[in-house]
């Protein structure tokens, strides 16, 4: 008997003892640097991962939805930030949420916050989106007075505290080397410089928050910034390590497929496991686009894939598994083939409760509530 | 008051007169070439968009999983063909489905017809995966002696009834042009000539399906094909627009995404509305990589959209779209956008409930069920 000898389906499992060690180390390099710590839930999404946090000590999270901060207002959670522009549709349901926790919004404009002023009766932290060369939104951070009128907007109501500002770059994504990221990180921190010292004379209390997991991964120094925001780095995936940021031993999830048909003749084994389970997110890998590297399950986790079998190709439910001549030896029909997504916050919405490696299931939160 | 006028978060919109005509048209192209139509349900994966076939007289239906078999089973449909390959880690839920349904399987090697045979007490038709050049999975339709073989190990077996041959031919997918399309398709009956007359001699019941929705819409002849099976034209998406199999006006599913931010110096408007909303199948489009084109909602519907405004990039909440100047200046923040998608059928699992454009909630099935 394995832990997955029940498994029938495609399935998200999870090591949590590799997931325990990607958060002590990131801990740890949050404590060395003396900087704050507010983990993204965004990846995991489960109750019951967010409990590693709460056992490492952590009281402040982030997330990127309401529903997500509903959800994890109900497992428990007091200090939630919702790291994502305001939807001013979901008002009411925010003003709800702010009567029971310390709820943080995250907001880009004066109009945006004119709104909130109108319709939020209960106290809230506001932090202001910065943009520090990704492009996606928020304000420019080398734009102080553009800012400095925003923060006076925020600050002139009563039940408004302004938190500070949250800064992404989502571009370390697009890096193609380790120096390359550490390049972005770097840049995005000169950046930051004037908005620190300004930040530090006029409100010292308010915080500079930066959240990407491929630069903190990587990176060893954090001036002009107060707090790191990461959240992929909890299970990692392989494009976190193919772009350098984690070990292939620190991926923490991987998704059980059923073999349903092999194709010696052309290297390829089929799987029960596609779209609908792995995400269409695609990355580069020797020239090709991937979606995932395949291995074996054994008793206590899965083999290290030795990035000779990948799926070469998504179909709604089908994977086509590129397999080295020993996969294609080992596996038969009806087997289950562990494969590493892409990218692992893209896993739970799509597959739901996580099989630990130890055999126990963990809750996800639902990703619609209709 | 407008339909639209409650939804706070992403959330599928659909055109039931829309989805409809679709039906219609490609049911009277099946009743004209004189074909079997077993319309595949993985796209809309709905009991009440079922309706819309139930009520059209279609009584044998298509689903891509056991899961999806068994959802549609207890919406009352009685004679359902799964067309995926068996996983045979589910066989004893097949057996259970097959004691209450006329239920079809579909099998490509001899090995998984001697699982089957040893693991189900209940009768059940088996189809053969054939291959007409899509090389994903199945027999090589031209392969007669396998298919031989393989047909007498079927037949074999009291309780296995031999339905006919599936194929999907995926690589109209993948071409440039209607006429690529129709060429694949024209290929493909050509390859099924000899399997159509072996056929007609040994096992004149069984029947030889075809479904792929870019060459079922396009296509005016089907010899050597005795059904059709495709799935998608129910809602279609940009991907079948930009392919040729359908009008934009055909197109009837979009997402609802809230405004969060706009960009005008960039042309830019961000939605409430990322990968997991959308998936991140992309497709190419004047020479970009686009999620889908954006337009407005009206009273009964949405806007067609005029292709200036698209999905330029999705994170994981996040939707990008380069926005024409016209609907820059429209939109405001908290409106709702209607993004047409790329790929409607990865839609449903990621989204739930459908809202129709009458403002009627219809139910979707969960993706998974622990």
């Amino acid at each position: 008997m394995t832990f997955t000898d029940k498994l029938a389906r495609p399935t998200a499992v999870v090591d949590m003892e590799v997931a325990r060690k990607n958060l002590e180390r990131m801990q740890e390099k949050a404590r060395k640097h003396q900087k704050g710590f507010r983990p993204h839930f965004k990846t995991h999404q489960s109750a019951a991962v967010g409990k590693l946090f709460a056992d490492a000590g952590i009281e402040k999270i982030t997330v990127s939805s309401l529903m997500m901060a509903e959800y994890f207002a109900s497992a428990g959670w007091e200090d939630i930030t919702i790291a994502f522009p305001v939807n001013v549709r979901e008002v009411e349901a925010i003003d709800a949420l702010a009567a029971k926790v310390k709820l943080s919004l995250l907001v880009g404009s004066e109009e945006v916050v004119g709104i909130l002023a109108k319709h939020l009766q209960h106290p809230v932290d506001i932090f202001i989106k910065g943009d520090a060369g990704y492009r996606r939104t928020g304000i420019d951070v080398e734009d102080i007075p553009v800012i400095e009128k925003l923060v006076k907007r925020i600050e002139d109501k009563p039940h408004f505290s302004f938190a500070g500002f949250l800064i992404h770059n989502g571009h370390t994504y697009h890096a193609q080397s380790e120096e390359e990221i550490l390049e972005v990180h770097d840049r995005s921190l000169e950046k930051l410089a004037r908005l620190a010292t300004w930040k530090q004379s006029h409100y010292p209390d308010a915080i500079i928050s930066l959240g990407d997991t491929p630069a903190l991964s990587l990176a060893r120094h954090f001036e002009n910034v107060d707090e790191l925001r990461p959240g992929n780095f909890i299970f990692y995936d392989v494009m976190q390590h193919l772009l350098g940021s984690c070990r292939i031993q620190d991926i923490a999830i991987s998704v059980a497929c059923p073999v349903v048909a092999k194709h010696p003749e052309r290297k390829e084994i089929v799987v029960y496991g596609g779209g609908v389970h792995l995400s269409k997110e695609g990355v580069g890998f020797l020239g090709k686009t991937i979606y995932g590297f395949a291995s074996t399950f054994n008793q206590s986790g899965w083999t290290l894939p030795d990035k000779r079998s990948y799926v070469k190709k998504l179909s709604q439910e089908h994977g086509i598994i590129h397999a080295s001549d020993d996969l294609m030896d080992q596996v038969k029909v009806g087997d289950l083939l562990a494969v590493l997504p892409v990218h692992s916050c893209l896993v739970p919405p799509l597959l739901g409760p996580y099989l630990t490696t130890k055999g126990d299931w963990l809750d996800v939160m639902r990703n619609f509530s209709i």
